[in-house]
């Protein structure tokens, strides 16, 4: 699969000479996105295309290609695919959609695509895809424009997604959110490469350490169990299964064309391979964000906050998930007593109120922190109160040295977003609200018990 | 209490000269803010602060007081309510924690405030609040400054909150999202006004048209109920309850010195008075945009989407939340086959994909909104694809003309944000995710059938 992510050379087939078209979009992200290999663009119209010499086949093409795009439509792709075979191109993306997902009209059409690379060393990702993006190569077949749609810097999530609509969506966040990824796939119908392959993949590439996945059907259960099990014991798979009831089961026919199946079956089948399943896209993209934390030792969880609310918010989302919210101890108690005033309730939450310094919450966090009776800290930080310095930051940020995860959550305006945006950057995820924070921090604890 | 809102003159007890210092940044407010009435500043020292004349105590005040605002420490609480009750200032709102909340002599301090304006003409807001804001006098008594949390303009939402932390955090993405709000009160202890008095307050009041209501505990739960009841037949009330489980309770004790109860019993009573219950602070302020939409006929709603995945997900957030998605009928089927070409499965989700353009979009939201097999539309728009121009944001903006609830969703980097903004600002409301759009819409359906 290493043809697809760090190709030699590459042929766009379809490129096109008009600005917007999909051909035209997957080449510039070549040219302009700072891919290093040859690039071969191919059209009929042989005029120039972003200064390139275009060519009218790919058998005009006198070298070897490592990759080749196909991005013409669906019932042209089946004879450029054998033209693909014949030339030994070692991976091919098919970006048209038209084939098992319409119907049988078009399952047809696709087996053909299936029986011309049997047999044959080309690989297939596809059709109705988005293909490839590796952000260290630049191979980037993602056919929304840069301008519109933010591209994650490198990273250690590797991103596996059947669907395109999914799948731009959390990368665009990713990018906005600076989460870096290694790989990205989106392999849609998955006539030849599909889940199980991804993951086999992704579970060997180094640079990955997190793998999210996005599916609406497996094709070979036993395969996915079998392999994603073994996968999961290194690295965690976040995985979020699109298609649950009836309907939704009508709308992944014809999407991709999968079998979505019984949700019930596929949690089943998502436990015993030791996935950590989401169960909404809020939960598919939390959920990922908090696996940068160290896992915590246990359940029992200290609440740090400037807001009794979210504190009172915090504690119910804790229960509701089965945190534990141990007591604060009295060795804690007194030295917060020597810190802040009479009218601060120390307990757990400990709500430092609106009043609250920045020193307030340096010797909460590091005496919470220290402790051995907490495992790790959901951090509440209203930014927005007169008496917090900016460099609440920095001081967040130095708990790291605990090793304990620490689960922030804030939400506001610009002046706290840009203070979250520094958190980020630092490896602390910061969520919108108590109940995602919450839930973030158990996921954590539920990976580290499924793992054990 | 139209004096807590619309004072002729204020005073500041407890002015600081201090930046940062709450007695400051409240001042601040009313001198910086556009607050045309009377502002007397006072602190036992009497240098001038913002330019304004500092008075010593309120006794020196020749003219009659509206307002004032407390924002000194608990132990002075009691004496400087006594002078304000003895100069017949009509409104109090006392700003510092260190009553009930924090236990028995809390408790004392706050029975001896209730006992102060006994029998008097003056009503007290708090302590341990925030007080009020009111966007077109512009009484502002929140400590947290302008530049750092947004004020929402002028609009329908009346807030009452029982925890600052929850307001500021909703009332700085409503100034983020545009939302604007009719008034807001953060009542916390609720020595005095309470809950009740508050709703009963904003079900009057002309401009507020959707009232936003975060409790942790209600004093009077038949008094409660009758009120609620009686105005929510006019006006949505859109609950969150905080402190749910045993910790939760705990929490809430301690930060308001509220009795929490059964969160069963809570659901029950809300169900009883006809109000929308919101589960989680997302929900509270999803539901509350969702109202500006048309109340919609029934639950048959039409998805229209151009991301095949992002259509299922929607999918079976529709099923969760027991909205029907019925096929779409002949008429619609056809006249979108002569518009899209034939790889687009023309169903319910429509899918568009990927290649959809603005006219596409334009044609599907008309077909399935004048149709009268639907009641809603849940329209997901992608919005980083290539060839959908950005006016797709006038095309989605005119079929406000159906009268229908228009629920829309996309998620993404700086360039969807931005278009997002366009929509939001045109009262279309926009949800990052499938299932909170479809829990939007169920929200809409479910108040309608409530409100029968």
């Amino acid at each position: 699969m290493d043809a697809f992510f760090e190709p030699d050379s590459v042929a766009i087939i379809g490129a096109s000479h008009t600005p917007g078209k999909i051909g035209y979009e997957i080449l510039k992200n070549f040219v302009k996105g700072g891919y290093e290999g040859k690039i071969y663009p191919v059209n009929p119209n042989t005029e120039p295309i972003l200064g390139l010499k275009v060519y009218s086949s790919i058998d005009k093409i006198s070298r070897d290609l490592d990759l080749a795009v196909i991005a013409t439509p669906a019932n042209t792709v089946p004879d450029i695919l054998q033209t693909c075979v014949d030339k030994k191109v070692k991976a091919v993306i098919v970006v048209a959609g038209g084939f098992s997902e319409t119907g049988e009209k078009g399952a047809k059409l696709e087996s053909k695509l299936k029986d011309i690379i049997k047999g044959s060393k080309t690989r297939l990702i596809g059709p109705n895809c988005l293909g490839v993006y590796d952000p260290i190569s630049k191979v980037d077949t993602l056919f929304n424009p840069r301008e519109r749609m933010g591209r994650p810097t490198a990273g250690e999530i590797g991103f596996i997604s059947q669907s395109g609509s999914v799948a731009v969506t959390i990368l665009d966040r990713m990018a906005e959110e600076k989460m870096g990824i290694s790989k990205f796939i989106s392999y849609e119908n998955a006539t030849d490469i599909d889940e199980t392959d991804s993951i086999e993949y992704l579970g060997k590439n180094e640079r990955t350490k997190i793998i999210v996945l996005f599916l609406e059907g497996v094709k070979d259960g036993r395969k996915f169990i079998e392999v994603a099990r073994r996968v999961s014991v290194k690295k965690p798979i976040v995985v979020l299964k699109g298609g649950k009831g009836e309907a939704g089961t009508r709308a992944v026919a014809s999407h991709t064309g999968a079998l979505a199946g019984s949700a019930k079956i596929y949690s089943g089948a998502f436990k015993q391979a030791g996935l950590v399943e989401a169960n909404k896209w809020e939960d598919l993209f939390d959920f990922t964000k908090a696996f940068f934390q160290p896992l915590p030792k246990g359940r029992r969880v200290a609440i740090v906050t400037n807001g009794g609310g979210f504190g009172v918010l915090a504690t119910d989302a804790c229960e509701a998930v089965g945190l534990e919210l141990p007591e604060l101890p009295k060795n804690i108690k007194q030295k917060m007593e020597g810190i802040v005033p009479s009218h601060i309730i120390i307990g757990n939450p400990l709500d430092l109120t609106g009043d609250s310094t920045t020193e307030w919450y340096e010797a909460a966090m590091d005496e919470c922190l220290k402790s051995n009776k907490f495992d790790g800290l959901l951090l509440i930080t209203i930014l927005s109160t007169p008496r917090l310095s900016e460099g609440v930051t920095d001081s967040i940020i130095k708990m790291k040295k605990y090793g304990k995860p620490i689960i922030c959550c804030t939400i506001g305006g610009l002046f706290t977003i840009n203070l979250v945006r520094i958190l980020e950057a630092e490896g602390i995820p910061v969520y919108p609200t108590p109940e995602r924070a919450a839930k973030a921090i158990a996921t954590l604890v539920n990976y580290k018990e499924l793992s054990k």
